[in-house]
């Protein structure tokens, strides 16, 4: 499935800030995979905290519930991640396994188990044997500490390429760092496209200003993005501070002013991250980009971004490198958002396409027609709503290579 | 495109009850295509009645606003129908086609315009040549009356087979009938796969009585089903009762006893007929049906069924026969309704799976996976919600031809 790389996976992996107070290491457990690492564990020094947001699956897996309710706590000090296996739907042996896996990896990193994080993603359906990563840890800690790219590689499932970025912020007189990887392929598959994402950064911040800082953050990065409009069971992002870094005023609140640069850079990062996982979308050939303004809120735009992104017609027509406008226009229409026909407009690559509710007489759909063979893609819509909501979301394009991989049997 | 029949099509149109009050003609207009009829108008005698239901789109089609304008009327002489070109996002033009449409028709049949009812479907954003339709008119109305199948021909877009479906019901001591056609093979397609239907009946039916039998059988049939999503601009059905058959009762109320045996009757012709767009779907090679118990209300198990209908990872796994219910479960999960993981219960082919919240521990996927490669798939949930919410919805596989049809460019 996996042996076609993604055209938009980068040369080489970026090269990232080390961020003080987190060793990563890796180990091959062989829940399911063979000749590979699947298991990741970063050991957290103590004093860091920690934030996450979660995918809001009513299916939600055992492991995804145990981090919720560790996140109250704002505190970590381990985070035990497995690829092959996303133990969703799995019941209470699911949340057992769990149980084991964070008692385990808090045993050897002499933290209480709620301070243990543990993520898993694969299958849905099939009992964790947890028994092979309990197996594997206490190896696994005392092995080497590895880099930001082994540590990407091992969560890989679909993923064609393992997927990391940074950035360095100030914050009042210092320079602090922030760098994280994801994977995910998909939004969601059984057939293993889950996104798990995790972003460290050495500033001293309490799990307050984490919390509020994650959220709409992830609003405009992660919750923007779509390659099929199926969610997963497992969905996770966590935002870890070791405040191991460079001294810096204490930060109380997410308001505070020096934030400002942190807060840039932290969304650079999850956006690059996210941006990533589109472009590593199962089976996709162009990167769109949906921007929608002139909507009634920001919200309003948002789900007029979503239903293009998500629309399987628009899709095909990026695919086949087609300016179909008219089902742009569908999508808009369908998304039950109010617009208006007569003042809506359409722009692709910059050309703008229609005006008054009809296509614009001097439209020549040549230069477009042209823009649609490269492989970024920018759709523009004003919605015509006559408010100032406005929303960015990415996608990327519906190919056989999607029907082909996610048509095939599980095993 | 339209080079492969649909696996499901009948080897023969179905015979289905003629109508007196209505005669149908066709026309090759030259709209678009070439060396097939595309046009078709039906003559319905006076004081036939009409109700309409249509798509919620915020971008519909010039001749729906037409329509639905003229539905509150109540009556029809007229129905012109041109395929090939949508008139959708036509801006004022569009509405002044509609209206010389309209307006020529009704010359011709000596009627008020608000008496003719007008769709178009076929490409969106090209105005629409209503001169070629006002050309075609007077000849289409002198030459012979046509039948069922020839009127269903004449309205095909991408649809591989003409579709129609009839009944017989008992009106008090009489026998009446329905009779109806339809044309569709995506929810939408810009090239060309809205859904147009038109339902007769030589009943004797106050648009009143019509408008409220439509509504509620519309969304348990036309309203439930899914190809891919996506919502035409110009979805219009129409139910019409010419009042020239057999003598009966008269009725003033839809909750008329006397109309239970007829409520049946036409819910089976909409069924019918929703269904042969289904089997009609872009690459369909599977008619999947998702019958959902157990949930909030009836409007919470309709969307819930929709999560599973619409997933594309859902719908490429039966593409690919794989039994791979953990889909079932995500896209229940991203439905956002009311469900409980641990008394939800699915079945596929009447096979049961899961219990407690995990897979049933004595669960066999042998006979399931070979009942996959059946083309009937009926997938059973029970959202455990503890409530007797119910709806079935029905969709179709997402194969490699849905991606071919809809990569080609438009010309």
């Amino acid at each position: 499935m996996t042996d076609t790389v993604s055209p938009f996976a980068p040369a080489t992996f970026p090269d990232l800030p080390s961020i003080s107070g987190v060793t990563f290491h890796t180990a091959a457990s062989g829940i399911r995979y063979q000749g590979r690492t699947d298991l990741m564990v970063a050991e957290l020094a103590p004093g860091a905290q920690i934030a996450g947001v979660f995918t809001l699956s009513a299916a939600a897996a055992a492991p995804v519930l145990w981090c919720q309710a560790a996140a109250k706590g704002g505190r970590i000090r381990g985070l035990v991640v497995n690829a092959g296996n996303a133990n969703a739907f799995t019941g209470k042996l699911g949340m057992a396994s769990v149980r084991r896996t964070a008692g385990a990896a808090a045993k050897l990193l002499k933290c209480k188990p709620g301070d243990v994080f543990v993520s898993s993603t694969g299958v849905i359906g099939v009992p964790l044997p947890d028994d092979k990563i309990t197996a594997a840890l206490p190896g696994a800690l005392e092995s080497r500490a590895v880099g930001w790219e082994t540590a990407a590689r091992a969560i890989m499932t679909t993923d064609t390429f393992p997927k990391g970025s940074g950035r360095t912020a100030r914050l009042g007189k210092a320079t602090v760092n922030i760098a994280g990887i994801i994977k995910g392929s998909g939004m969601i598959a059984p057939n293993m496209g889950t996104m798990l994402g995790y972003v460290f950064t050495d500033a001293k911040l309490p799990a307050a200003v984490l919390r509020a800082l994650l959220k709409p953050a992830s609003d405009r990065t992660f919750n923007a993005i779509t390659v099929d409009s199926d969610t997963s069971t497992s969905d996770t992002v966590l935002l870890i501070a070791t405040g191991q870094g460079a001294e810096h005023p204490a930060i109380r609140s997410a308001n505070d002013p020096k934030l400002k640069d942190f807060k840039a850079k932290l969304e650079d990062v999850l956006r690059d991250l996210a941006h990533q996982v589109i472009k590593d979308g199962e089976g996709a050939t162009k990167f769109v980009t949906v921007a929608v303004s002139g909507a009634k809120s920001d919200a309003s735009a948002r789900r007029i971004g979503l239903a293009v992104a998500n629309s399987p017609l628009v899709k095909t027509a990026i695919a086949g490198e087609d300016a179909n406008w008219g089902r742009i226009i569908m999508a808009i229409g369908k998304s039950g958002e109010p617009c208006s026909m007569d003042r809506l407009k359409i722009a692709i690559g910059g050309v703008p396409i229609t005006q008054a509710g009809a296509v614009r007489p001097d439209y020549d759909e040549a230069p477009v027609a042209a823009y649609m063979k490269g492989d970024e893609i920018v759709i523009e819509i004003d919605a015509g709503a006559r408010g100032r909501g406005k929303a960015t979301v990415w996608t990327c394009d519906l190919t056989h290579r999607y029907i082909d991989i996610n048509i095939g049997y599980r095993s």
